[in-house]
């Protein structure tokens, strides 16, 4: 198990082992998905030497970020990471250190893009999505071989909000849960109501934005302020249906930022709304026609 | 990695240490993904321990079937199983070798059942998709952590039809390129065309019945073959476009097999497409509307 874990941890263990519980267990923890946009196909093209040594080397920089804010490294899948906080040792702060592991494995990212350009590799996307909630910790597997891994709905959920990224052109999605128990430091802004299995109403999920511990002055720009007043406000507006005046605050926002994913799909939602109204009892769930 | 790859292969490679190479490389394999339908949400309501029992047996269990056929296991995706053969040590039938796996590993889930049935346990139902290409094999992780894995869009492929077996009904689901080369005695029916990524044309999907080598005497019964006659009839009359004579054959499919998904599902287009008929450009690919 030791190449799984962080070195704190694994130092922390072997002084108190009783830490550990080596059966099963139901435990509120934060897991962390992320995912490479492109990468199996980039890696068609590429000489499977190169390809392995890019990933090789994209996986190391980025499970030491997870590892400096003491995560578990749960497997890798390709160029995938699965991690997680709150077990093997409680840790009551899995919720906030998994915000700031994501937020700094996108700046890895920036930095080793320039690295990798250098070298003419392609410029590298990432989707990142975590979620908060009770899941099952334990060894599984078979008997000739274990792995310390979490699994439930609510892992599942931080897989799906991972996947969400390309729906809405964002990096790092976030759950209620986790947001809730990220500190008042960490920002997002809300991204939309999903329909989770399991419960009956729909849940808000966010993206995360910047966190005060790691912006250089803990603020926002005043155009980045202006951009995302225009942008709650139109999610406001679309909230109560008013897609009319929504459409108008989304057409500001765009103007201030032209690349905001999230914005153009809201934009082309209150369109579509506007012209089509949902029924009275509409939950406020989108369903997605487009693939 | 010892606890990675079957006995056998293990006392192969310490005979003849040549035979793996640690560097990434390029080989024609074959995948084989399963998932046990509906586990994650059982879990929710079993307490953890016995989750974790019941996941170990099952997991122990399957990768017992792999390694039975010289596969090796890539790794465990909760109750998720990826396994491959061709690697490291070549494996000309890796086709083969996976789809025998693949019924004994259903075979085996029916066996699990109905002991788990003694214990008061849900009945589990499983699914496999098995794809063959071109595959990127090599150990791949970061400094800390390595594993033998395979990637490549020829592997997603493997995976999404795993997935597919939800829409049929089905257990087994393999690409035609994994069927070619199974051997004569594989069997399998035709279930759709799907749109793969990176290739213009769609590709032929099947699912697997069973091989001479597994039946008890390598027959169908005359019932079953009945079945399939009319099912087999219903496609050919589907793929030339008359819909309405298309409709006549899966009802008396399904008058002989009431349970069978596939049938169930090109009833259905059947009676859409015989309603809407599509472009004369249509190239065979239906989009599911449905979630």
């Amino acid at each position: 198990m030791s190449q799984y874990l962080s070195p704190d941890v694994m130092e922390e263990i072997a002084r108190d082992p009783s830490a550990i519980k080596l059966g099963g267990e139901k435990r509120e923890m934060t897991v962390l998905f992320s995912d490479l946009r492109g990468f199996t196909s980039l890696s068609e093209t590429l000489e499977p030497e190169q390809l392995v040594q890019i990933l090789n080397t994209y996986l190391t920089r980025m499970s030491d970020v997870v590892f400096k804010h003491q995560g578990t490294i749960d497997k890798y899948m390709g160029d995938a990471i699965m991690a997680f906080w709150g077990a093997p040792r409680p840790q009551p702060d899995h919720a906030r250190r998994a915000c700031l592991v994501a937020i700094e494995m996108v700046r890895e990212l920036e930095q080793l893009n320039a690295e990798f350009a250098a070298e003419g590799i392609p410029k590298l996307m990432m989707g990142i999505g975590l979620n908060t909630g009770q899941m099952a910790v334990g060894n599984m597997g078979s008997q000739r071989r274990f792995d310390y891994t979490i699994m439930g709905d609510a892992v599942n959920l931080g897989s799906r909000l991972e996947g969400l990224n390309k729906e809405y052109g964002t990096s790092i999605i976030l759950s209620e849960a986790t947001l809730q128990q990220a500190g008042p430091d960490v920002r997002a802004r809300f991204l939309d109501l999903v329909a989770v299995k399991g419960k009956k109403e729909p849940t808000a999920v966010y993206e995360l934005l910047a966190t005060d511990g790691l912006s250089t002055n803990g603020a926002l720009t005043n155009s980045r302020a202006d951009f995302l007043a225009a942008y709650e406000r139109g999610i406001d507006l679309y909230r109560t249906r008013d897609y009319i005046s929504a459409l108008t605050q989304f057409e500001t926002a765009l103007r201030l930022d032209g690349d905001d994913g999230p914005t153009a799909v809201y934009l082309e939602r209150s369109r579509e709304l506007a012209a089509n109204p949902p029924a009275p009892d509409w939950d406020g769930v989108y369903v997605m026609t487009r693939k």
